[in-house]
């Protein structure tokens, strides 16, 4: 089942990347550019899901373990189509 | 306008930080990870856009001209809420 990972920065977390682009933003004239966050996407596959729910709760332990640093990071999971 | 844009590498780009991820997964028992691709996720707020259609398509330019790599990656726009 195809599992897609969104980590960002808690609120409140400093995000330099973030801050480097959006001066770049504004440098080439997107002006309307504010409150850039930088994040990971991680997309995988968990051939061994069951059903959604199953597969929510293992991306749930991956990002726990290895995948999202829970001191600066919070993540959002999100089950794709079951094909 | 809340942004979210998800970029990619291009299928059959070789993906190594990717590789290593699904490496260390099944070393933690995750046996059913496959095919892991890691990307980058970039949320804004596009201030000035004067509807969904318009954030799209300034996120669109922004991606062309300084977000993503043209030659490896390729990247998706979500518009969030209009609040």
């Amino acid at each position: 089942m195809k599992v897609r990972v969104l980590i960002t920065l808690k609120n409140g977390v400093l995000d330099p990347q973030g801050k480097a682009i959006e001066g770049a933003l504004h440098g080439m004239g997107f002006e309307g550019a504010a409150g850039v966050r930088q994040g990971k996407l991680i997309e995988l596959d968990i051939t061994d899901a069951a059903n959604a729910a199953d597969a929510e709760e293992k991306a749930k332990a991956m990002c726990d373990r290895l995948l999202a640093n829970p001191v600066m990071e919070s993540y959002t999971i999100e089950v794709m189509d079951a094909a």
